[in-house]
C-alpha cells in the first residue's frame, strides 16, 4: 500500500486540497501526518486500525507520523453524527485509556518514527482567558454550518454549548503540531476542516485532510465500533481474531480485504470471484490469516487455523448449518437451548450442561446460569451432531 | 427611595418572579443582592448610578449588597444589544479600571455593608475541564433564543463562540455568590435569566432578578454612555457635573430627577409644571443640587453654582442664544469661528483669540490650534456680547 495512488484511493472518500497535497507529496519535503485517537474506550479496533495503517505507510514513504491521544477532546466525545449529547467522561479514565491505546497503536506504527501527543499536554495549561481567545477565532456562522448542530437544532434534539468546542479542540490540536496533513474518518469533515480555520487564524499554513470510508462491523452491516459490539479489537488474541473473522457474512469479505490488508486490487478481485463459486469458507480463511499476521505473525495465524479446525471442522459442523434469532442481545443458555427448540426441557437441558455435552462456538458451557450475548451470532451445539446458528 | 414600592417601580421595566421578590422582601430575611459591574472603561457614571442606589436602597431596609466587579466578563464585553463583536481586552486594563471602580462605588454604597467579588477570582482558577462542564450546562437552544444573538445571524453580523460565554459568566457569577436578587438593566435580561438556569443546575434557588430602564445622556437623546462621549463621571468634580448638568435639555430634566435623585413623584411633577412655564434653568440648577450632594456635598454643589454664575450669567449670557451645527464631532477653534459665522477671516480670529477675546463655556481660549470637543454643546463667546451654542 505504499504506492502514492493506493494512498490517495483505497479508503478515500474525499481529500482537501488534492492538489496541494499531491504537490506535497512529490516535493520530497519531511510532512507532518496527524492522526487524533480519543481515548474514550479502551480497545482500539480494525476500524481505527485502517487509518493508523494509512499513517504506517506515510511513515514507510519517510514522512512524520503524528499522533495525538485526544484525553482532552475524548472528555467531550465527537458529537459528529450523533444525534444526543454524551455524559462527559472522566479525565482519569481517558488517560488510563490511552496508556492502553499505546501497545495497540505500536502493533501498526513504526514507534520509533512516530511523534505522540496527548492534547492534555495544551489543554491542562490554557486558562479560561486562553481558551476564549481561542472561541474568539470562530465565528458562529461557522459553528452552526455543522450539519450534526443544525440537525440537531432543527429536531430538537439535545444540544449543549460544550459540544461546540470539540471541533475547536480537534482543530486546535493541528495548530499545536503544526500538521501539514490529517487523516480522519469522513463523518469528521467538519472537524478536519475546523483545523485549518484555526490554522489559519494563528498565521500558520492550512492543512491538507484526507478522509477516510469506515470499516464495516462483523454483521456485515452497521459501522464497526465498540458499542454495537461487532468489532474485532487490537487486543484479541490471534484464536479469537480467527473466531471472529470466520463469522462474518460472505458479503463482507472483499471490504475487509481492501480496508483491512495490504492484498491488491486484482487479488481482491480474484477472491470475490472464489466467493461467488461458493469458496467463501476458503477465501475467509486467507483474509483471516492476512489480518492476524499483522497484529500477531503468520505462525500464530497458522496456530489459531488449526485451533480453529479442531474444535468446529472436526466436529463436523455442517457447512450449511440452520439459523435462529431471538430478537434479543442476550439469551440464558437455558432459555437458548428451549426457545431454539433444540431440547424440550429445561431439566434436560441442565443435565446435558452438567455433562459436558452443550457447546457455544466449540467450547464447552460448564455453568447453567451462562448468559450467551448475541451481539454477533455464534454456533450453539448439543452432542456431536446438532448445530445451530444463533443470531439476536 | 427606601420605601418597598417605589424600590420596586422607581425606573423599573420588569421583574421576574416579582412574587417571589414580593414574598422575599417581607420574610424579613437578609437577601444577598448582586449587582454586577464590568469595568472595561475607568469611569462610572450616572447610568451606573442608577442601579447602585438602588442597591443602596436594599443595604438601607437591612439586605447583604454583591458588587461583582466583572474583570473577566470585561474582556468579552456584553453582547446584549450590540450588533458587533468587540476586541477582546486585556486583563492587566480591567483589573486597573476594577481598582478605579471601587472608589466610585463607595460614593454611593455603605462600604461596611458590601461585599465586593472580582469575578476573575474563580474564572481566573477554573481549568479547560471545569468550564466544558460549565458549558455543559447551557443548550444552545437557549443560547440561540438570545435576541441579539438571533438578530447577529440572520443579518449575518460579526458573531464569535467567545461570546456566547458572556451570559454563562454573568450568571455563573450569580451561583458563585449565591445571590438571591440580581439587579440588571433591561437589556441584559438574557444575561440575568441565564443566572436563573444555571443556579437551578448547581442546585440552588433561582434569583428573581430586577431589569431597570436606563439613563439618558446629556444630549436627552440616546443612553448614556461613555462611547457617545454624553456623560457624567462619577469622577468629574462638582463643578464639571454642574457645567453639564446645566446642558441638559428641558426635555430630560424630569428624566434626571427620576433617576437619579431622591425627590418624590410629587415634587417631580411640580417641577414639570415650573419648565413648562419657563423656569427651566432655575430647576436645573435644583436638579445639579440634588445631584451633587450625592456624590460631593451640599456645599460643594453650591460653590460650583456660584463659580457658574460667575462664568456664565455675569457675562450676561440671554436665556436664548443661537445655535450652530457642525456635522463633526471635533472642529477646531478657528474653523469653529469662521465657520459660524462668527468671525470673518483667519487672521482675525487669531488676533482675538490671542488678546483673549474668545471663550468656551466661560473659558478663555489661549492657544489658536485648540480643537473643540462638540459630543455636547459648548458655548462658544466672542468679546462681551457675542455668544454662539456650538454642536456638532
Amino acid at each position: 500500500m505504499t504506492n502514492t495512488n493506493d494512498l490517495l484511493t483505497r479508503g478515500v472518500k474525499e481529500i482537501v486540497v488534492k492538489k496541494n497535497l499531491e504537490k506535497a507529496l512529490v516535493s520530497r519535503k519531511r510532512l507532518r501526518v496527524k492522526l487524533g485517537l480519543d481515548p474514550n474506550i479502551p480497545d482500539l479496533h480494525l476500524g481505527h486500525a485502517f487509518n493508523l495503517r494509512k499513517l504506517r505507510a506515510f511513515q514507510d514513504l519517510g514522512h512524520t507520523a503524528v499522533l495525538i491521544i485526544g484525553d482532552y477532546t475524548a472528555t467531550i466525545g465527537d458529537p459528529s453524527g450523533k444525534d444526543k449529547s454524551r455524559e462527559a467522561l472522566d479525565a482519569t479514565i481517558t488517560r488510563a485509556n490511552g496508556k492502553l491505546f499505546l501497545e495497540q497503536i505500536f502493533k501498526i506504527l513504526d514507534q520509533s518514527k512516530t511523534e505522540v501527543r496527548s492534547n492534555s499536554e495544551w489543554f491542562s495549561k490554557m486558562n479560561f482567558l486562553e481558551i476564549l481567545d481561542l472561541a474568539s477565532k470562530i465565528s458562529m456562522e461557522h459553528i452552526l454550518s455543522h450539519e450534526t448542530f443544525r440537525q440537531r437544532i432543527s429536531r430538537h434534539q439535545p444540544f449543549f454549548l460544550h459540544e461546540t468546542f470539540y471541533p475547536l479542540m480537534q482543530g486546535y490540536d493541528s495548530v499545536m503540531v503544526r500538521a501539514d496533513i490529517e487523516l480522519g474518518a469522513l463523518e469528521q469533515k467538519f472537524n478536519l476542516l475546523t483545523g485549518r480555520r484555526l490554522q489559519r487564524a494563528f498565521g500558520q499554513k492550512e492543512q491538507d485532510v484526507i478522509m477516510t470510508d469506515y470499516l464495516l462491523g462483523l454483521d456485515g452491516k452497521e459501522k464497526m465500533s465498540k458499542s454495537l459490539g461487532n468489532f474485532i479489537s487490537l487486543r484479541d488474541s490471534a484464536t479469537e481474531m480467527f473466531g471472529k473473522i470466520m463469522s462474518i457474512p460472505d458479503s463482507a469479505i472483499c471490504h475487509y480485504f481492501e480496508m483491512c490488508t495490504d492484498m491488491s486490487e486484482s487479488e481482491i478481485k480474484e477472491f470475490s470471484k472464489q466467493i461467488k463459486a461458493g469458496e467463501g469458507k476458503a477465501v475467509k480463511i486467507k483474509l483471516a490469516h492476512q489480518i492476524i499476521k499483522i497484529y500477531h505473525s503468520a505462525g500464530k495465524a497458522s496456530q489459531a487455523e488449526q485451533e480453529f479446525e479442531a474444535v468446529f471442522s472436526q466436529n463436523q459442523i455442517p457447512d450449511k448449518i440452520y439459523e435462529h434469532s431471538f430478537g434479543a442481545k442476550k439469551i440464558s443458555i437455558i432459555g437458548a437451548l428451549i426457545e431454539s427448540g433444540m431440547i424440550k426441557s429445561r431439566s434436560e437441558a441442565r443435565r446435558l450442561i452438567e455433562q459436558g455435552g452443550v457447546k457455544i462456538d466449540g467450547e464447552k458451557v460448564s455453568d447453567e446460569n451462562t448468559v450467551v450475548n448475541l451481539s454477533r451470532s455464534k454456533v450453539l451445539q448439543v452432542g456431536k451432531r446438532r448445530f445451530l446458528r444463533i443470531t439476536k
